[in-house]
């Protein structure tokens, strides 16, 4: 299954070195002007090459649009697209063809397929990513106009942590303004010497990504087997590298006592019920409360490095391995857009179904 | 959107104080013979009423399957069940019919159905889960002669925990041997205390559970929106009061360089390929490793308290609620065959998906 | 796969020689009235034993609601139904349960799942019909307050056939005034004589049903793969015994020109848009209209007969069988409803999905 | 939705004046090796421009793969591919853009959307259905080793039809050697005729396909909403213009006695089960019975003609209207492979559904 959602879909195809990535979107309403601008530089927020912290990696990212617009509106159709894949060095990858990398996806994919594509980690390259990061864009300019914000940055690289706190608003621009994505400068500045310790180390390091989405109303998100944080979970989860999510206090949760955990409410000056706190984080029973919703991310270091590494190689024996090639030191600022449009996606389908839950 | 599953199916239905809760397994493969004793035998260790931890609400539970088997083999059409509903005290939940209580789904149901079923919860009450724990039975007759076990318990109830420690191997009767499902006997003794102390306080806790699976061979799962973790997490993150998720180190892999998170690989002495480590738990790109599969899951302690808080009533207003009625100071014991259920119907799922990977 | 719809959706279980039949209706809007005694009349339609026409098993087919109503009010939740079985007459059957009969599914089951359920036909029992029936009339209260209307009539047994007029419209009572439900009073006597002679001769006879439908708006449908007569297709042939379906004119249309074939459009006294003729049945490009929407269906003679036929034993051995046990000699006046449910279920669907059209 | 099948998935885009058309084709398994002549070869045969009577809009439609491959094999992932639309001549469609053609599905997609994409009918055009003969020369390359045939013709053009006779057979060459596509020579001439008339009436003119499968096992087809009928019915009524569908012998059927109608069963000399007739086309119970599956599509005649009609424009105007640009004065030569693609498309999901039916 290449196909997220249920209602608003996404299916995407292509390898990172194959001839092009690419996705179709349907089940988008029709006269939606899309803002081709807005798409492109989501695009070129996630693509490599933007800092010495991510992969050398030089591509456009250009993306082509071939269906489902008409004179800048979706017009009902299946809206497709396609990134060609220019900068391809597929010889980089032949000295990794007949081995297994430690932690990377290629055994297991040999293991189903029965069948290997060496070239740049085929399809579990991070490259189709930045099908969905369109997808995403799209998803976006559909909800944006409600209200809803979301926003993604970088909490923690390694060892070095923003202090944990759901509550806390920064700006777009305070994010972008970090070559790692974190929006206190002087975090920023620690975290990006943990990625450089690293680098030089031929090392790798994960971390950690918060999401805060704003002005999801009160109702979205279906109760039992498609709970909303699951839905958002499964899609945080289905990002490359990606080991663990929580969903507001998440794994604090577990220590607090009922008392303490349970958001009380109350109403505001306006007779508006509110919350007296967000220790759920905007979802409860599955449903959005309509508060913001807060995601955590884990993120695992990126698995090629340039270190030596015992691996099996295709005939089964031990052998040696230390990876050449252009690899980001550390994935999770430029998974920053990808957990943005995981979540535009899934909102964006929650959205759709919460057309059908009442009689009008 | 009550049904889980793309080929292995659980659809369910039913209010906690309706007539019946029960479900319909659609999918599963003919021939298979159904030991309704297991079946029975695993909806006991999840209902009310087994220690003063647990929610003294007293069910039979008893399940009466009615399609889907002859002579007590599966017949390839649909396997529906029901457990009737016949401890019912409506009544107790009488005072809490016009107000929202914190914490509780009965906000978010209101706010997306526009309509209040007051009975229990309704629809998000746990005993829905019941019927997940029938599904999960059938699934785990379809997978266990495979090889395949899936082993769940509490690993921290409150403040106290057990080490973490994925390569840990607790049986199942360690487990089964504590009343609140912790397989080390001091620890499961601090454990009943921490819940002592919620509830003799009015209140309540939360804790997380660890699940282990072991036997699944390398190759199952989709390698990009329907991982085996995503799937995995996603059925997880469906259990009521489940907040966050973790595959294998999880959250900690965010502070790990790739040289010590990566799992290297090597031959055994039969010159099978093996890992030196399980960093990852047991998943790698989406797709099963073939080694030991290791969740954890953060609960939430329960909403509903007896302690007094402030709320809103359906007119609107802030009022105070203690709650009253039967209610389980701690789910998490309660929820360890509920996780198991959800990763058996999950690789079921897998299991069958995994048929069509290749030409043969 | 035992569900229907993407959005309305019904899972259908039970055999007919089961414990029960039922059925799970997921993604019915919630806030809806449900008419319980409309819908028993539903069932009652097509239920055995009403004339001497139909089958004689005597089956009162009441329907036991088990979910998914608060005070007789749809509430988001799934709604769950059961009917029990209760004349069951296994015996009947004892004498087939080795043969595969002739025209019948017992060998296509056998040789999908290597199992044979032998009573009464099992799953392929048109019992589950009765299923569908309930599904459809919740389906048909969720659109009748819309102004939709949908009738089935029987326009051929055997040889008899009403004139092929697709203009023409009859009422329910009509229709219900007739044994074998076709609304002309004279060839309906025609139509039962039929059906006499054929059961006379130990022999059972085919016939179609026409299903019109009034009142869908304008733009219900999807353009390529779910086109509305797809969609209403593919229901219709799901229903037992039906081998043809056709939409307008349907293979009338093959020999005609386009000049003749085309729904010229024009405008009303009060401008609106109307047409100048409905050949194509109410639907173009998969979209419905706005027109009436017209269906024939045609089925095949019931394939369990009281003569001798030649057939085959499950030791391989070509023997020769005369049915015994209450079988229809004719199945289309009681599949009249179950065509109306199919029809009713296929539109609840398309219009939730029409909620998703459009940008609002 | 613009996917077809559930485990054999094909999603579609493009319209027929755009970018290009194209498809992803997910869940063909792993390990297929794919003869690009042959697809190339099976999208030539549906192309525009091959005789006097098709379209002579001149067309390539080379078809570039983007990804799923590595060295001609499939590798399990997504099969990208896109057809660039080169010969489009949008100005043909100016004096269409502000009218709605009769008999098109110009005004119902105006109705869905609330939005006209004029350019030759956008998605609704038979230029869709190039990407579904790709598709289905993949799912032919899957089941043809098995031993799987499927072959369509023109059974019927206008008033000239070919003797119904299902057991005919006919080889591809005297299928492919009529300009129409009609196998037997001199109905061949006399099809060619009534087009030319109907062509130089400046009008057009329906027919009949005719599709024979052999091949394939007893024991494909879901029992209950899945029938194997009802899915190949379903697929066939989603192709532009199809109207009606028959399987075996179809409304004939409504006619018949049940002793004649049914398939008696008896042995051959090798004491292998077979079958006396054919009447049900293959099908019995919605699972195939290992006969020949037949089936018969009606199509309605092209709707764009150069005789003047009655019609409307989007003020809502009554004006009169001439078409001119390229059409097919009958649609039903092109179609025939059409018919075989959504047939092969329909068997390879039903293939891959049967490996999960039973335990091993």
């Amino acid at each position: 299954m290449n196909t997220t959602g249920r209602l608003f879909r996404l299916t995407t195809f292509g390898e990172s070195h194959g001839e092009a990535v690419g996705g179709v979107i349907d089940g988008c309403p029709a006269g939606l002007s899309i803002d081709m601008e807005a798409v492109e530089h989501d695009v070129q927020r996630r693509r490599p090459g933007q800092s010495t912290y991510t992969s050398p990696r030089n591509e456009k990212d250009s993306v082509r649009f071939l269906s489902g617009l008409f004179q800048g509106v979706t017009t009902g159709a299946p809206i497709a697209f396609i990134i060609e894949n220019r900068d391809v060095h597929s010889e980089d990858y032949d000295h990794l063809s007949r081995v297994f990398r430690p932690g990377h996806a290629d055994y297991t994919y040999f293991c189903k397929y029965g069948f290997r594509d060496p070239r740049g980690g085929g399809r579990s390259s991070a490259r189709e990513t930045a099908v969905r990061v369109v997808g995403g864009a799209v998803a976006k300019q559909l909800l944006a106009p409600l209200g809803i914000d979301c926003r993604a940055y970088t909490s923690q690289i390694g060892c070095v942590q923003l202090p944990k706190d759901l509550s806390a608003r920064y700006s777009r621009e305070m994010v972008e303004a970090s070559p790692v994505r974190c929006p206190d400068p002087s975090i920023s500045a620690q975290m990006e010497a943990e990625i450089a310790a690293a680098q030089s180390a031929c090392d790798s390091v994960g971390g950690i990504i918060n999401c805060h989405i704003g002005g999801v109303p009160a109702g979205w998100g279906e109760p039992i087997y498609d709970k909303l944080h699951a839905a958002l979970g499964a899609a945080m989860l289905s990002i490359n590298a990606a080991k663990g999510v929580e969903i507001g206090e998440g794994f604090a949760l577990a220590s607090m006592r009922g008392s303490e955990a349970n958001d009380q409410m109350t109403t505001d000056d306006a007779d508006n019920i509110t919350f007296c706190s967000n220790h759920a984080g905007g979802i409860s029973g599955g449903i959005s409360t309509g508060q913001d919703i807060h995601l955590r991310i884990a993120f695992k270091p990126t698995p090629t490095i340039g270190q030596e590494q015992q691996t099996i190689n295709e005939n089964g024996e031990v052998v040696l391995l230390a990876a050449k090639g252009r690899h980001d030191p550390c994935v999770v600022p430029r998974a920053v857009p990808v957990v943005e449009a995981m979540a535009w996606l899934t909102l964006a389908d929650a959205f759709l179904a919460s057309r059908t839950d009442r009689i009008e």
